[in-house]
């Protein structure tokens, strides 16, 4: 992995060092620069403290071309890096008048005024380039940094000065400040090319892809990465070649490969989820969708509603307490009785009380046991019974998803409901 | 905070600096670390490779007292945690004649037998102490360490050698591990006590938050810290004293004066989100709810159900077409033409519609432009209506939420609406 340049990733925040959030931004940063064609040589978190942050940047600073940072660009007192790479780097601070600015604008639409808090944030070493934030107040910055001697054994007398990127802690806003300025400055550090291909697979357990997949990196050339992000898993393709066709070529027949092997395992390929695929299908077959919710309690309606969806999605009925299930969607009171709100016969009906009181071509219902309490010894926690109904008629299957707390065995069940749209959708 | 021992983590594994997995490892030794009282200085991932590996055992020893590491302990041949800490401390390494008999009977009992690659979980720096891991097959170890010059400044002359433990990268297996000997060795560092209060805030942005609460640091001798996780902002107020009464008493004057100058930001204290204390709130009161959701598509109501809600929630519509609003919710037809869907007029009857069809003691309801499409001349999107019914009639509240994307929209002006029932429900 000569042709790899190297990053490092510093990110800032107490809230961090404390353990009080995931350092999800590490995450994504080390996936996007691996993804780039860099290697992260470490990751280090730390506290909002100006001495620690120092110690941080230069080690990071030394042995590395680029470094990609998170964090303390806010408004509060606790916001310090600006502050500190400025003395780190034996600057003062300089605001900018345009930025400050676009930040008056900025509050004066939400009816607010610049305080001296709001203010700093207009603050950035002298020298220093602006990034530009579309998504928060909070602008990013970059410098450079002559490498020490230490930097120079892996790239030899010639190597770049390292370039630092400082960019908000905010996720929303983080992100697309990556893509617009880290990414071109990471993939200039590559030599040759590569192609990712993602694809994302939902109801098949990580090690059977696994399995399934074996001998695919030896025959194809390509590296194969996984990453379960509950409810799915994700398999990642990379090529690496002399050129863009070269490497476009390689990943295209290694995905046509592993497709075929995985079969309908595969929802989509790319960056779109479960319930935008499902959402997708629907416009795309010009057909409506209603919904019966009762452990869910609104989950599919949320995360088909994430996406513009009022094309296809004309309502549901969160059917928690039993009376509404006969009530709104007219299951039958002996039918409740006799098997219980959690069975594939309360199921059924939902659905089908659901496309006939909404009118709509398809209608999803989910009736379980989310948990932690209301099991009973023929019905354990994480059992769940969904339903389409369609013009083809209705199919109801069920789930038991186990060793999950409650969150879990909602969203697995809601991505199984959207899954068996998807199904009865392809098959109609 | 002289009274706090320091710590530092240390996350051996590729997959973490490839951005494969979370690191949830570091933020659960952060989030013991710091309950226990120590401050965790810095968190820092390495690749699978001695000299980076090395080079981060170096610099979190020479500054701290205690260092916790985790992975690269296993059989395979990317496990190499045990050799590189020989390697760094000079030592050779030796196989331990109990570890092995220990591996080879649990071998036996699941069909195997002692491979090469398994036997050398049995080998560790020769002076290590080995640390029992009851929970799988990889034993961990500690070694101490003479800390380098740069340690002694925040600790003084007397600066005791640095003890690093190496634990399993598994969860299962790292935590009772930490329980048995990481967390005895940090409770030794500490003096003094601490004790933290979280105080959870909606409605008002950070920046506002700290300008209410300048000057509260100094004159209560707290820490304040701040954590913006939208929709949401957490005040973070941290006492460090020399007994447990002394920063219990210095915690609750400081949170009590911030309390009071936020006055109604504050919805609640400690774990607890905004959609569980209203759940709590609803319980408490013996009151029930029922939910009318149009541009939140089922959000409030997957919010609500995220904690067992069936004692106060009795179900909800999801209006997404106009049509479900006025057959379900029975909106009138001419309010709707006159003023649209989203307006003041149709939120109160959506609310009082569900309500009376629900027969709860409270309805809440919301209708928007949730983005990126529908914004007209008058409404712009992030524009959103919501109102509350009960017993007292009804109130309506409209929100602007710009600059978000959809999901944004929809989450904040979820809280909004959840916000509005605490409101009413503290008022009734």
């Amino acid at each position: 992995m000569s042709a790899l340049g190297r990053a490092a990733i510093v990110c800032i925040g107490t809230e961090l060092t404390r353990g009080e959030i995931h350092n999800t931004n590490a995450t994504w940063l080390a996936e996007r620069l691996t993804a780039l064609g860099l290697e992260v040589s470490s990751i280090e978190a730390v506290a909002d403290d100006a001495a620690a942050i120092m110690g941080a940047l230069e080690r990071a600073s030394s042995g590395n071309p680029l470094v990609a940072c998170t964090g303390g660009l806010g408004p509060t007192t606790d916001d310090i890096t600006s502050a500190t790479v400025a003395a780190w780097q034996g600057v003062a601070r300089v605001r900018d008048p345009q930025v400050l600015a676009g930040l008056e604008a900025r509050l004066a639409r939400a009816g607010r005024q610049l305080t001296a808090s709001s203010a700093q944030q207009a603050d950035f070493p002298a020298g220093a380039r602006i990034l530009d934030n579309p998504h928060g107040t909070a602008p990013g910055f970059a410098v450079r940094r002559a490498r020490s001697s230490s930097g120079t054994t892996s790239d030899g007398a010639t190597a770049s000065p390292c370039q630092l990127f400082f960019m908000p802690g905010v996720p929303r806003e983080m992100k697309p400040m990556f893509e617009s300025f880290v990414a071109p400055a990471a993939q200039a550090l590559v030599q040759g090319a590569q192609r990712q291909v993602r694809l994302r697979c939902f109801g098949v357990p990580e090690s059977m892809l696994n399995d399934q997949l074996a001998g695919l990196e030896a025959q194809h050339g390509v590296r194969i990465g996984y990453r379960a992000h509950f409810p799915e898993v994700e398999v990642k393709l990379l090529a690496v070649a002399s050129s863009a066709e070269a490497a476009d070529s390689l990943a295209a027949r290694a995905a046509a490969d592993a497709r075929a092997r995985l079969g309908k395992a595969v929802y989509a390929e790319g960056e779109r989820d479960l319930p935008r695929a499902v959402g997708e299908l629907l416009r795309e077959r010009g057909q409506t969708l209603s919904l019966a919710e009762s452990c869910t309690g609104g989950l599919v309606g949320s995360l088909l509603t994430a996406y513009p969806a009022s094309d296809f999605l004309l309502g549901g009925v969160i059917s928690y307490a039993n009376q509404v299930k006969l009530e709104l969607l007219g299951v039958d009171a002996a039918t409740l009785e006799r098997h219980g709100a959690v069975s594939a016969e309360v199921a059924r009906q939902m659905a089908e009380g659901a496309r006939a009181r909404f009118r709509s071509a398809l209608a999803l219902s989910l009736t379980g046991i989310a948990g932690p309490s209301g099991a009973t010894e023929q019905k354990p926690v994480g059992l769940v019974y969904y339903a389409v109904s369609s013009a083809q008629g209705t199919v109801v299957r069920d789930v038991n998803v186990s060793n999950r707390p409650r969150e879990g065995v909602q969203l697995y069940a809601a991505w199984c409901g959207l899954n068996l749209v998807r199904e009865v959708l392809l098959a109609g």
